[in-house]
């Protein structure tokens, strides 16, 4: 094998001396090419590609103080980026809108706290200009607040609880999104609505969960809320112990399509009818909530609008604009389920 | 909103300042806190909490010239890291690995021509210490040249064709493997064995395929290779062709798991009996396969191993050492449908 390490590393000297011109002039191409012939600027360019000469990209970032790339910072395990479509419509999204501007987007995963002490360091070290941070739970305080004293711009998908006013942020209006589904599933005749809950330590989760309480109002019951995790296989096992509480129960919002696609799973499991014996609604429009048997009813989360605005906030927080909230709304799109 | 980006960012006469030294003895605690007593030590130490003060970390590569993290580069769509769990695999056997070693590891997704410049871009500028290079495709001619040219240490998921004397890489034995296979086709009786290739521009496809030349050796016949490009609509298309050139074909060897289970798809949908009429196998063991109807016999790649290996030879490639390539055993795993 060819020792590729071996080589010195070109040097400034070095493109001046194959070029035949001053080292001045090199200088002056690498910051522009202002005052430079042009012959001088192609035997610079040339010398440049011959030599294979870069300029020290420490230095570089030094000079400039730019990375030129943005982090999309999941806290999140491995296996939750791909379980959760959401993820990758957002990360998608986020780089489509950013290639508009010549930045790659670079994919950090933390969901341990170690990986998110180690994400930190990279972040907080320069190596990016700013985070997208994304998150279905709330164990990311350090994170937040490491990423805020260290100056970093950041914009969160979702509402950065306890930081609102230090971080910018993008949410879906989770709270009148919710309001909708439960609305739907009242003008159908349903009179014994449960719901499976979203984590409590997340703004979708709370606000999704406040609008059934302010929705059920005096008839609100414990036993009809169900806690779940996000996950399909948490989805299932509420379903099944709301059944086992209320039996008469004859409709089911989860905060979640992966969560009503479990509850359905239990459903179908255990004979009862969707929606004949009990109408399900969930919350997001992920790709196989079409294709569910039968069909899912749910809440369309905007999640293109949600990456490209959280892109656009993110490139004004990096220019030095003030962090601002942007709250876009949903869709309320009926299928078979309810 | 409080802009986080106003207050000045605190430096080192700040630190000085708050704990009551000199700037000189700041200096000696940020650089290992020789010569400092350790009264100073704690009063630096506190200073540095108060204040907030971060070392310059482009100052700081300067000195050390390290990143401490490592890209993950996949030259592929984003579609593809979620349609092929190979990589969600691979990916997560290297962020394990590396854990151990408390460094960081950032996803770079580059499938176009414009991302692989990006992801070029930010890797030579140094935000990395060595790229974990990972495709199933050979899209990436230009990526690893660059990579090659600016003397980042790198390491090769499957043969780097055209630089394998240049950079270090990890693969499979495809051609054993592949070996294997097809004499357990031919000891179940199977006369006519068709196959499906992957890329021809990878190494797996190139010497799966050239396993298949050497089992068929006079026999071969053209009209029993069936092109596909890795995905599982690939397969079932293959299969298609392959039946409609040779209907009395009674095995199918496709190059991975993807393919196989798409030739399966079409073999179902076609009303002929896997493995009774036609026996199938693959290559890779992903985690479907095993609860595939009929439960698809493979050949298993050392997924595992190879992320680790990958992960031990970057580390002693940043460290000097001269690149190696390392070939790892697979594994036949006789299932229901061949």
């Amino acid at each position: 094998m060819t020792p590729p390490t071996k080589r010195p590393r070109p040097r400034i000297d070095d493109v001046a001396a194959a070029a035949g011109v001053s080292r001045g002039t090199v200088s002056r191409v690498l910051n522009g090419g202002h005052w430079v012939s042009p012959e001088a600027l192609a035997a610079v360019n040339a010398a440049i590609k011959k030599t294979g000469y870069r300029v020290n990209p420490h230095a570089r970032s030094l000079a400039t103080n730019r990375a030129n790339s943005v982090a999309f910072l999941l806290t999140e395990s491995h296996d939750k980026l791909f379980e959760d479509p959401n993820f990758a419509v957002l990360m998608r999204g986020a780089a489509d809108a950013l290639a508009v501007h010549d930045i790659p987007l670079v994919l950090i995963l933390a969901g341990t706290e170690d990986e998110q002490r180690r994400a930190n360091d990279f972040i907080t070290a320069g190596h990016v200009d700013g985070v997208l941070l994304v998150s279905a739970h709330a164990n990311r305080t350090d994170i937040i607040s490491n990423i805020i004293d260290a100056r970093v711009p950041a914009i969160s998908c979702g509402v950065p609880l306890g930081f609102e006013r230090k971080m910018g942020y993008v949410a879906a209006d989770d709270y009148t999104g919710a309001r909708d589904m439960l609305e739907h599933l009242r003008s159908l005749g349903r009179t014994k609505i449960a719901t499976i809950t979203g984590p409590q330590d997340t703004s979708g989760g709370i606000r999704r969960l406040s609008a059934y309480r302010d929705d059920q109002g005096a008839q609100f019951q414990e036993q009809l809320v169900g806690a779940g995790d996000y996950s399909r296989e948490s989805g299932a096992a509420a379903m099944a112990q709301l059944l086992a509480a209320a039996p008469d129960l004859d409709a089911v919002f989860a905060a979640n399509d992966l969560m009503a696609l479990g509850a359905m799973d239990h459903l179908a499991a255990a004979g009862i009818r969707v929606p004949e014996d009990v109408a399900v609604g969930g919350f997001d429009d992920i790709a196989p909530s079409a294709s569910a048997h039968p069909p899912l009813t749910t809440i369309r989360q905007p999640f293109e609008r949600i990456s490209a605005e959280m892109v656009r906030l993110l490139l004004g927080a990096i220019k030095g604009e003030l962090p601002s909230a942007v709250t876009l709304p949903t869709e309320l799109v009926v299928r078979d389920s309810a």
